[in-house]
C-alpha cells in the first residue's frame, strides 16, 4: 500500500494545536482508505527563530522538497515582532512558498446556509456562497527585483518592484480557468489594469490565454477596487477568482470575513512538485494553548491536500466529517452561538475523526 | 465681498448633471453666505478626449492651477475603453490630481442610523458608523519610476515601482493626524510592512512624525490585508486611516460600500495650492442623461471644497440641506427603499438648494 511522506510544520500560536487534531483526522482516514503515512515534524517561523535563528533553515526546506507534501499550521507572533525583516516569522513563509514553487494559492470560501447567520453581511447575500481564489504567490511585488532604499532624511526613499511575466501570468491563469471547468466555468480575473503597465499585461495575457485555450470559459475582467466593493456588496456573483500576489492577498481575506469566521478556511499553495498546505488564519497568540482553536481550517487543508495526491476519496470523508459534526451543532468558540454545543480543539478533532 | 473662481471639470456619463445640481446648491449657499462665484468650464476625460484627442489638456491643467478650487464630475465610459493607457480618461484624472500637487485625497464615509438598513452589512454594524480615509495620491505606484516593459513571448514583462520618500510619507501621516485631532483622534496607518521594503519605510516613517509631534493622538498599524477583513467586520473600530496609493485605492472603496450605495460619498484631493474636489462613484453610463443620478455625493464634495476655502457656515448649511432632505425620506434610485419618495437629480437638487 501507498505511503506518503508528509512534513509536518506546527509552527506557532495555535499552530501545534491544529497540526495534532489535523494528523489525527488524518491518519483516521488513511487507515479507511488503505494508504500510510510517514511524518516528520519541523521548526518554522518563531519557532525556527528560538532554536536555530532562521525563520526557515534550509535544513528545513530539504525536508520539505523531499516529502509528499507540507501541513504547515500558522507562524508569527508579538515574540517576533521586533525583529528587522528577513529574520521575522512571515520571511520564513515566504521563502518556503518560492522554494517549492507553490505558485498558485487556492483558497476556497463557502458558507453553508447553517453558517450564514454568522456572517457579517447579510445572511440572504452570502447564503450558500462558493467561491475560490487563484493567487499567484511566487511573484509580483513579494518578490520583484529591484528592492531597495537610498537617500537620507526627508529623501530617503525606499522601493518594491511589481513584475509579472508573461510565463508566470499563463501557468496561474491555467490553474484559474482549470479549477472553472470542474466549477461553474466562470473567472474574474482581477487587476489595476487603468493604471498599471504589470497589469495591462496581466490582462492580455489572460485574454489571449482565453482565446487561445479556454474559451468555453466565461471570463471577465474587474478592477481591484472595484472587486473589494464587490466582494462585500454581492459576493455570489464570482465563481472562480484569478488575481495577482499583493492584489490576492487583500481580496481573499475580505472574502474570508463572509462565512463570519477565519477559521473554517483552508488554503493550498500548489504549482511545484510538492504542495504546502495551510489555514488562512494566524497563530492566533492570544488563544494558544488553550484548547479554543478551531481546528477545521486545519483540517480541511487536510483535504485539500489529499485531493493534491489524488486521494479523492479520504478527501471527500473528511469533507462529509466536518459538515456532518457542523451539523450536530458542535462549534468552536468563533463560530458558537446560542443553541450550538462549544467544543474544544480536540473535542472537535475526535468528533471530526469519528464521523470521517 | 469675496469670489472664488470655480474650474468645472463636469466629464463624462453622470458628471455633467451632478455638477449641474452642485452649482445650483453652491450659488444659493453662496448669497446667503456673502461671497461669489466665477465658473470656467471645461472639457476632462472621454469628453476631452472627443474634443481634443487627449483627456487632459495643458490649458485645461492651466485654467485649473489659476482658480481656487477645481470641481470635478466623473471621468471614464465604455467609449473610450479600447483605448490605450495614456489616451484613457483616467490618465487625466491621474495628470490633473499631480499636477495640482493634491497628494492628500480625503474620504469620509458616514452611516447615518436613518441609512443603516440599506448596508450590505448588518444594520447594527454599520448604523453611526463615521470614519475617515486620508489616501496619498500622487505617488507609490501610480506613478513610481520605473514603469516598463521588455523581453519576447514568455519571457516578456513588464512593471511598475512602489516607491515613497520620507518626505511624501510624513506630508500626508501630518494630514491625517492633524484631521484626527479634529475627530476622535486616532489615526489607523495601514501597509504591507511584513513583506515591503516601502511599507517598511512607511511605517518607520509614520512611527517616528508621532514621537515627535502628535504623541496626544493614538496611533496604530495594521496590514492590508487584515484591514481589508476588519472594514467587513467591525468597520466602527476606525478613524482616521491613512495609507497609501493603491492600498487606499481599494481600503476606501471597500468602506465605500458601508452605507449601501456610492451615491453619498464625496472626496477632496488637498495638498497643493489648489484643491480638486469630486465624488467617489463613477460616470455610470448605464444611467447617464436619464434623471437618475444621486447628485449627493458631488453636492457634498462642494461642502468638502468650501471647508478647505475656510467658508465654513456655507459646508454646513449644503450638510443640514442634505440630512434633511434625506429625513424627509427623498431618495434617488441607489438609495430607494420602501416607504420613501423616488426624487430625480434635479429635484433632489432643488430640494437641497430650498434646505439649505
Ligand atoms: C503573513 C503574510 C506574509 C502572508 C502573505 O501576505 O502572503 C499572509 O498574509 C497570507 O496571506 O498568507
Ligand atoms: C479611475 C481610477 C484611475 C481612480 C484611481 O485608481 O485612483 C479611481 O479608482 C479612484 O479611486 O479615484
Amino acid at each position: 500500500s501507498k505511503t506518503y511522506k508528509i512534513t509536518l510544520l506546527p509552527g506557532d500560536g495555535i499552530g501545534p494545536e491544529v497540526i495534532a487534531e489535523s494528523v489525527k483526522v488524518l491518519d483516521a482516514v488513511a487507515e479507511k482508505s488503505g494508504f500510510a503515512l510517514e511524518y516528520t515534524t519541523q521548526n518554522a517561523g518563531g519557532a525556527a527563530i528560538d532554536a536555530h535563528n532562521d525563520p526557515m533553515p534550509d535544513s528545513v526546506v530539504e525536508t520539505c522538497k523531499a516529502s509528499d507534501a507540507v501541513l504547515l499550521g500558522a507562524v508569527g507572533g508579538p515574540k517576533w515582532d521586533h525583529l528587522a525583516g528577513a529574520l521575522r516569522p512571515e520571511s520564513g513563509l515566504l521563502k518556503i512558498r518560492k522554494e517549492l514553487g507553490a505558485f498558485a494559492n487556492l483558497r476556497p470560501v463557502t458558507v453553508p446556509a447553517s453558517l450564514a447567520e454568522n456572517s457579517p453581511l447579510r445572511p440572504e447575500a452570502v447564503s450558500g456562497l462558493d467561491l475560490f481564489t487563484v493567487r499567484e504567490l511566487t511573484g509580483g511585488i513579494y518578490f520583484g527585483e529591484p528592492i531597495g532604499e537610498s537617500g537620507e532624511g526627508d529623501d530617503k526613499k525606499a522601493w518594491n518592484t511589481m513584475v509579472y511575466s508573461v510565463g508566470e501570468i499563463k501557468r496561474v491563469a491555467r490553474v484559474a480557468f482549470e479549477w472553472a471547468r470542474k466549477r461553474r466555468n466562470k473567472v474574474t480575473s482581477v487587476d489595476k489594469a487603468n493604471v498599471l503597465a504589470v497589469s495591462r499585461l496581466w490582462r492580455d495575457t489572460v485574454k489571449e490565454l482565453h482565446e487561445a485555450e479556454y474559451s468555453d470559459v466565461e471570463l471577465d475582467h474587474m478592477y481591484i477596487d472595484n472587486a473589494a466593493m464587490q466582494m462585500v456588496i454581492n459576493p455570489r456573483q464570482f465563481d472562480v477568482i484569478l488575481t495577482g500576489n499583493v492584489f490576492g492577498d487583500i481580496l481573499s481575506d475580505a472574502s474570508a470575513t463572509l462565512g463570519g469566521s477565519l477559521g473554517l478556511l483552508p488554503s493550498a499553495s500548489v504549482g511545484g512538485p510538492v504542495g504546502l498546505f495551510e489555514p488562512v488564519h494566524g497563530s492566533a497568540p492570544d488563544i494558544a494553548g488553550q484548547g479554543k482553536a478551531n481546528p477545521f481550517a486545519m483540517i480541511l487543508s487536510v483535504a485539500m491536500m489529499l485531493d493534491t495526491l489524488d486521494e479523492s476519496a479520504a478527501a471527500a470523508a473528511i469533507r462529509a466529517g466536518v459538515d456532518k459534526v457542523l451539523d450536530q451543532g458542535y462549534r468552536s468558540g468563533d463560530l458558537w452561538r446560542e443553541g450550538n454545543t462549544l467544543a474544544s480543539t480536540t473535542e472537535l478533532g475526535d468528533l471530526v475523526k469519528n464521523a470521517a
